[in-house]
C-alpha cells in the first residue's frame, strides 16, 4: 500500500506512494481540512485545481451533522460530498477532548456531550471504527487521548496506556470487520497516533506498542497543542525517527510552511492544517515572499496579484486592492480567493519540494524558501 | 447602438442587440447585480459560465468604497474587479434616497450621509454622471429622485419635475465632457429613467419629456417600491409602451420568474434584480418547479439535484442534501452553490424566452413555465 520511492541523502526527506482505494497519492503531501465535508469556503472543483490529492473529513462533526444515517444513505461520504479522490478521516478523538464537554473518560470510551446542542454521545475505540466505516473513508484514525502542554508525566503515561489499549481494540476491531459493515470503501487503510506528550521516552514507548500491534501508516499526534515551537519539531522529528521506513508517517494539524518543510526534512509525509482557510478568511495570505495581511490599509492602492509567481485563479485575475475592497466590504469573494489562494499554495509548495527531493536538492530549495518568506518585512 | 431583431406577434415581447463599448448584449437580458464590484459570493468565472452578457454595479457604493480614486487608478471598474464583459451602473439616486441618511434635498443634488460611518456627501446630476464616466461603466444612468408607495400626486409631480431638469442637466453634462473625463470607457451610453408614481399620466409625461431629451435607453423607475403587484406591471407595461421601439426599455429592480415573464410579455428589453443572490444566500432555490427553500429539513435525505434539468455546476455535482448540511453547518458552499444556480436559472430562463420569441412560440413557453412553476406545492 505504501511504497518508498526515494530517500534524500542530506536530509530525511524521502519521497512515497500510498495506495487507497480512491487512488494514489505522492508523498509528501499535504491535505486540505474539511471538516464538516466541505473544504471552507471553496467547491471541489477548485480544490482539485489547487492539486489536492487527498482531503480530510472529521468522524466527530459528520458524526454529529448530518449524521451517519444521512451519510450512509447517500452511499458514504465520498458521495454524500462530491468528492472522488482520498479522503482521511479523523477518528473525533482531538474534537471530543478538545471541542465537546467531556462527560466521562473510561476505559470503555468517552461520553462527551455535543457543541452544537448538548445532547449526550458515547464514543468507543470500536466505535470511531465504525463511524469511519459508515463514511467510508480511505485512511481511518484510531481513537485516541490527545492530552494538552503541560502535563504531568504520571498523567500522560496512564493516558498514553489508555490510548495504546484503544489502539489494540480499534485494530482488533477493524480486523473482524466484514466487507458488510464497509459498505462504500473496499480495502480502507487504518493508522495508529503516536502519543507521549512532550516526554520522548513515553513516545518511543508508543511508537514501539503500535508498531507490534501494526497499522498501515503512523500518525504523530498531540503536537502543537500548547508546547513550545522547537518542542514540536523535537518531538515529531524523534516520533518519526523510531517509525518503520516502509510505512506513512503523518504529522496531525502541522502548520505554518517553515514548519512543514522542517518536518518534511525530519521525515514526515502526510500533513493537514487549517491554517491556509482559516487564516484565509481573515485576509492572510502565504505567498514565497511571506505573508500578507491583505485587510491593511497598506494594500488599497496595491494593483499587484497575491503573489506574482502564483498561477491561481486569485492570482491570475484580481489584486491585492481588490482583494482588499472585498474584505472591507464584507464581500464573500473576498475570503474565497484568499482560501483559495493560501490552499494552492500550501498545495505547491509540498509539490516543489517532491520535485526537489527527486533532483536531490531539498535542503536548498528549503534554505532558499526559508531565506525569501523569512525577508518578507522588508519587501511588503 | 440598439437594434431591433424581432417583434414577437402574440404579445409585446422583442428580441434586440445592444451594442456597448465592452461588447454586444442580446436582449431581453438579465442582469446579475454586483452592487459593490462583485455579484455576491461568486465569482467572475462562475457568472460568465452562467451566461450572464452584462452585470450591475452601483455607482453609490462604489463612490463610497473602495472611492474613485482607487477605481481611477485601477484603470476603472472593469480592471478593478477584472470583469471584462458589458457593466451597467445605476446612478445612486435609489441608494441616497433608500439606504443613506438624506440631509437637504435641493434643486442643485442630494446632499447625504453615508450609510458607512456617516461623513456628508453631495450628489448632483453632473456628480453622477462624472462618477460613472470614473468608473467607466458601458451605460450610466441619470440621477432621479425615487418616490416610494404610496404617495401624493402633487409630491410625485414635483418630484418628477426636479427628476426631469435632473435628466436634461445629466445630458448636457454628458454632451460636454470630453473623452478626457472618460478615461477608460469611450462610447459610454446613457439612459434616462421614468418616474412618475402610480400615476399614469405622470408616467406619460415622464415618458414624453425624456424622449424630447433624447437618450440612449429608458429605463422605467420607482416600481416594485411598495405598490401592489397588479400595479407594478401595469405601470411597467404602461410606461414601456409610451417609449420608443428604437431604443432599450429596462425595468430596474424586477423581479421574481414569473414577474420578469410578465415584463417581457409587456415589451421589456433589461433587468436587473438581487432576489437571485440574496435569496440564494438564504438557502432559496429557483427551479422550473417552483421555489424551494433549501434548509428545510425536509431536503434532508433527498439526494436529487435541485433542478434536474439544470446544467449548473451545483446541479450536476451536488445533492439537496448536501446543500441543506451545508447551511445546517453554515458551510460557505452552501451559499455560494444556490446563488450559482439561482444566476444560472434566472440567465437561462430569460435565454429560453428569447429563443421562443425567436420560434414564435413565447406566450406558450410563459403559459408553460408559469403552470409549471406554480404547481411547487404538490410536487415537492
Amino acid at each position: 500500500m505504501f511504497k518508498l520511492v526515494h530517500k534524500d541523502k542530506s536530509t530525511k526527506a524521502r519521497l512515497g506512494k500510498l495506495t487507497t482505494a480512491h487512488g494514489e497519492i505522492n508523498t509528501p503531501v499535504f491535505m486540505p481540512v474539511g471538516t464538516q465535508g466541505t473544504i471552507k469556503a471553496l467547491s471541489n472543483e477548485e480544490v482539485k485545481v489547487c492539486g489536492a490529492e487527498i482531503i480530510l473529513g472529521n468522524a466527530y462533526h459528520l458524526y454529529l451533522r448530518p449524521g451517519l444515517d444521512i451519510i450512509r444513505k447517500a452511499g458514504g461520504l465520498h458521495k454524500f460530498m462530491g468528492w472522488d479522490r482520498p479522503i482521511l478521516t479523523d477518528s473525533g478523538g482531538y474534537q471530543v477532548f478538545s471541542l465537546a464537554k467531556l462527560r466521562k473518560l473510561s476505559e470503555e470510551g468517552a461520553e462527551f456531550s455535543s457543541h452544537i446542542d448538548g445532547s449526550k454521545h458515547f464514543l468507543s475505540p470500536e466505535g470511531a471504527i465504525g463511524i469511519q466505516m459508515t463514511l467510508g473513508s480511505d485512511i481511518m484514525m484510531t481513537l485516541d487521548e490527545c492530552v494538552h502542554y503541560p502535563a504531568a508525566k504520571d498523567y500522560v503515561g496512564q493516558s498514553l496506556a489508555l490510548t495504546t489499549r484503544w489502539a489494540r481494540r480499534s485494530k482488533d476491531h477493524f480486523l473482524l470487520a466484514t466487507n458488510d459493515q464497509r459498505p462504500t470503501t473496499k480495502g480502507q487503510l487504518l493508522f495508529g497516533i503516536v502519543q507521549g506528550g512532550a516526554y520522548l521516552d513515553l513516545r518511543k514507548k508508543s511508537a514501539e506498542e503500535l508498531i507490534a500491534i501494526g497499522f498501515d501508516g503512523y500518525a504523530i499526534g498531540g503536537v502543537s497543542v500548547g508546547e513550545p515551537e522547537e518542542l514540536i519539531h523535537e518531538i515529531s522529528s524523534y516520533a518519526a525517527s523510531l517509525l518503520p521506513d516502509d510505512k506513512p508517517k503523518y504529522l496531525m494539524g502541522l502548520g505554518t510552511p517553515p514548519d512543514i518543510l522542517e518536518a518534511i526534512s525530519n521525515g514526515i509525509d502526510m500533513f493537514d492544517c487549517v491554517v491556509p482557510t482559516r487564516n484565509g478568511r481573515n485576509g492572510q495570505a502565504f505567498t514565497w515572499n511571506g505573508e500578507l495581511q491583505l485587510r491593511n490599509a497598506s494594500y488599497k492602492e496595491d494593483f499587484r496579484p497575491i503573489d506574482e509567481t502564483c498561477s491561481c485563479y486569485a492570482c491570475k485575475n484580481h489584486t491585492r486592492a481588490y482583494i482588499r475592497h472585498l474584505f472591507n466590504t464584507e464581500e464573500i469573494l473576498g475570503l474565497r480567493l484568499v482560501s483559495l489562494h493560501n490552499v494552492h499554495f500550501y498545495v505547491k509548495l509540498i509539490e516543489l519540494s517532491r520535485e526537489s527531493i527527486t533532483s536531490g536538492r531539498f535542503a536548498e530549495f528549503r534554505e532558499n524558501f526559508n531565506n525569501s518568506y523569512k525577508k518578507q518585512k522588508e519587501l511588503q
